[in-house]
């Protein structure tokens, strides 16, 4: 039977291939969307998610998730929680509750206390080092200081036929207390119908969210339209449209999978992502924009993994 | 020129007036969706939005909000802010920035404090009865808790052509610390193009936001179709699909307004709103689910506004 999921990033590859072999072995989306995911949080060299995500303007770690099911359209998500290992598993059980499924703030950490969720200070020393270094720059330099804001979100497709998405975040680097983007606003940053497919979003959420994307591209791919072509028809427009009406725009890539396992993606930017299914591994390729609303997408090279790593590992000074 | 105003809830009708004053004497739709939203907040008989909304499970008033402006898709919201007098104008003026627009929780209400927004206890005596006398029932009876969540939105057209949509709430009563609806998601609870028009809902946040209603109706109506039409599409094949997947759905209700001043509305249950424009003064209506996907809008009664005068006003025992 068929069985797919893709995710936004290179961060996303570990957790999916994980995530595949679940599903090869019969797991559900909702499981392997949770577990893909929690890798990302869990691994503490990936600096926009989870632990080891850049902290706020304030030094304060603060993330937002959400999770779908394509099957119920149960909706969970969590904006602004703090201390808390696992956003991902919070947003999923969320998404189980008929009321109060979307919580922000000193709500949503009281939550995931309350229900027993691992807690864990989220600040690295790494990421707390990296924050010190900004605030030296953006002193010194004038500089502006959002930069960086990688979303992972993940799409699964079961070989039930159930769908899932899941996002995690810890947002813009350096924003103010409280900011949250699209990551955990349904239809901006996911949306998912088991009956049609998926999508999942990352770049400037504050730009993201204008467009409603990820609903527009599950809206495509229900009148048929693939999911390369819904993506490419849903984002292209939409960027020349904000541009005449924001004056500026900043970035975004989009992933989408459909119920058949056919994928589609794009970008205004270099973006990487990982996809795999029954019949092919896991693995991660690089999307840019190209002409005629066209999105062209190459197989990663080892060179750029081998780059990838050594710069997300490489000293802070 | 042409100029229109929708609201939801009889709740919009004051502040709706006075913004068709406004707009009458070349006011801008922003300011006059703002000025009409603040008037509801600042009533303390309407309890749930602002001042006298209900607070939430612990006895503390959380609130939403967000505008949009219809010219640059500019988007600002808050979620769970506190003791902020007219959290409209906070999403406004965030509405305003390029970065940090969407704030939730402390952040939101520490934003409010930096920018000199007017801060008030916004729990009145009255709400804190309705509290306690729930608190009892639900205690004594067994009963849900969840009842009531009634968000003002308002959507305007100004002779210039320019939309604004703003939405206010106090959210679901009893809900937990940091729950959020809607309200305060785009193309959930609002949306908002001025080449085409703009959408509010109100009911069930939970539910709401699994349809994206808000972009779909402005979407359908930049088709060409009329925003009754629009509503009609968007809504009533939802429901179905909802009741579907979901099992269960809650209230839903929801206004549109095009760029040419025509307006719509489709509910599941008895809804109230008001309109006003260039040749038809405020008043207030009634809307009910119809069969066929229709919906049946009826002018309001003196006997019905008589009537909720007083159960607005009624002792709380």
């Amino acid at each position: 039977m068929t069985y797919a999921m893709i995710g936004t990033w290179r961060m996303a590859y570990e957790g999916l291939s994980q995530g595949l072999n679940l599903l090869k072995s019969g797991g559900s989306s909702g499981d392997t969307v949770e577990s893909a995911i929690k890798v990302v949080e869990d691994y503490p060299f990936f600096k926009s998610v989870g632990y080891g995500g850049l902290p706020n303007e304030d030094g304060l770690v603060e993330l937002d998730s959400a999770f779908m099911n394509g099957d119920t359209f149960g909706v969970g998500a969590v904006m602004g929680i703090r201390d808390v290992k696992n956003p991902i598993s919070v947003s999923r059980s969320l998404s189980k509750e008929h009321f109060n499924s979307v919580l922000v703030g000193d709500g949503a950490t009281q939550y995931a206390v309350k229900n027993g969720f691992e807690l864990k200070n989220m600040l690295t020393s790494r990421a707390k080092k990296i924050w010190e270094k900004r605030k030296r720059e953006i002193a010194e330099k004038n500089l502006s200081p959002y930069d960086g804001h990688d979303t992972v979100g993940m799409i699964s497709l079961d070989q039930e036929g159930s769908m899932s998405v899941g996002t995690s975040t810890s947002g813009l680097f350096m924003k103010k207390a409280g900011r949250t983007g699209d990551s955990a606003l349904v239809g901006d940053g996911f949306y998912v119908d088991s009956d049609i497919g998926g999508a999942a979003a990352t770049g400037l959420g504050e730009d993201i969210m204008k467009g409603c994307l990820c609903y527009e591209i599950v809206r495509l791919m229900g009148n048929g339209i693939s999911p390369q072509d819904a993506c490419d028809q849903a984002l292209y427009p939409f960027l020349r449209k904000l541009k005449k009406h924001f004056g500026k725009i900043g970035e975004f890539s989009l992933v989408a999978l459909n119920k058949s396992g056919q994928w589609g993606v794009a970008t205004n930017v270099e973006f990487t992502f990982a996809m795999g299914n029954d019949h092919e591994t896991a693995a991660v390729y690089i999307a840019y924009p190209d002409e005629n609303d066209k999105t062209r997408i190459n197989p990663i090279t080892q060179d750029w993994m081998d780059a990838y790593e050594k710069r997300i590992k490489a000293p802070i000074n």
